[in-house]
């Protein structure tokens, strides 16, 4: 198998992980319904059981097919840093959503190759869709997905998670953009990525992103057209940001507001 | 057929009308996908035409089966005002969820006998959710409703559509609510007054609504356990402020909170 097809060979694992910790999850969401509330009290949430035993059963499918990959995850660190393939995944992104009951959650599941991504899934199990993006673009079921065009910031669409995700230079430089779009709106968690590589939306800007937060969107986003830069133009690093954009032509106009707060610290 | 029991007679219409307006709407859904950029730029939009033609639909079948009755709805305005029962319709409630892909928006269709909400119906044809309150209680498809117990505001979790929903002195006030409850989220359109039903979520507290995005969300808040009043206490009003708790005990330390602001104009 050729060296730049690396993706197709481990495919049919990204999928294996993300049924199986759809399985597992599927189990306890919206089981606040049916805990006691001195579970809830205590601090013992669904999310918590969730979590935990989908990234289990993610890492035991890992360990058993490709014994030698790295796998980096919330819960428990990173594994074999050296390996050429790293896993990167976050069984339940968007936990708030998830213990509110609302269908924004998602399982992100990456395979980088020497640090680049190649495989990248967003798995949505209540609403049955995944999102998968590789080297032959991105899907949503059998279904190529592609960004629309959007040729300025006041005809685009602009989703973040929350406001609270920003410090305060980022949120002034958020707010600045937020007022040059034609809307903008909270609280899609990772959906609102899948949503970006389905041409409904023009841009994600968020802060506080960790890599297993974003590793398993940017194959998504860009294999729809789409790009998914810091707020400084380069790849997503260790201070959170992420800038991401349906058509790559609204990227300077978005980079222009964003990059001046990125180069101060909130 | 006993007085009281008008919502059985009416309850089967009520479910017809959420079947026709969701296979109308259904066609139009993430349509963006498909039409053209120009459509988009020149203000025709899939929303406005799954609108119209999901109202048509739902007229038509109030006018065949009860030529009698009342029909209140944001586009077509107030039929028969003087009439004993009135359905209260919004085909789309949360336009700018569903514009932007997201599952958040909902059809609500409300009966109501003489101004109170006998039949209330929040349909998500997208996930094949129909919430359903009545004068038996609250309904997702088979599974009775009730809102979870939450002793006080340091345990709640609060739900708005949007931070800009609200004028200066609603938005301070909101604020200070929102510093006092363990999470506060954006976002989730009418759907959060289901997962308040469904005990998800412990407050929904927004403002600028007209009667037909919340007439009926009362009777399945209230039929699950709940109570929705205005920011001053009595039934919601004109001013569009809308204070929902799942369990009444927490009803008195919201409305310490919001009420001061009730009382000015922003």
């Amino acid at each position: 198998m050729a060296e730049a097809e690396a993706w197709r060979e481990y495919l049919p694992l990204a999928h294996r992980l993300a049924d199986a910790s759809g399985a597992v999850i599927m189990r306890h969401f919206r089981q606040a319904l049916a805990v006691e509330d001195k579970d809830h009290i205590a601090g013992f949430s669904p999310v918590t059981v969730a979590d935990r035993e989908a990234e289990t059963a993610i890492r035991e499918l890992i360990e058993e097919a490709c014994p030698d990959h790295g796998i980096l995850g919330e819960e428990h660190g990173h594994e074999r840093p050296d390996a050429r393939f790293t896993w990167v995944i976050d069984p339940i992104d968007g936990t708030k959503a998830f213990i509110t009951g609302m269908p924004t959650w998602g399982t992100l599941i990456a395979l980088q190759d020497r640090g680049e991504g190649i495989i990248g899934v967003l798995d949505q199990p209540f609403l049955g869709e995944r999102f998968v993006g590789h080297g032959a673009g991105s899907w949503l079921g059998e279904r190529r997905l592609r960004t629309r065009r959007c040729a300025g910031l006041d005809d685009a669409v602009l989703y973040a998670t929350e406001p609270d995700m920003f410090d305060r230079a980022e949120r002034a430089a958020f707010d600045t953009l937020a007022g040059r779009v034609r809307l903008r709106r909270f609280g899609a968690d990772c959906y609102a990525y899948g949503m970006l590589a389905a041409g409904c939306v023009d841009l994600v800007v968020e802060a506080s992103m960790n890599i297993w937060d974003i590793a398993a969107l940017i194959p998504v986003v860009e294999g729809a057209g789409g790009r998914v830069t810091s707020w400084e133009g380069g790849p997503v690093g260790a201070d959170g940001r992420v800038l991401a954009v349906g058509d790559p032509a609204l990227h300077a106009a978005a980079l222009e507001i964003l990059a001046p707060a990125a180069m101060t610290k909130g």
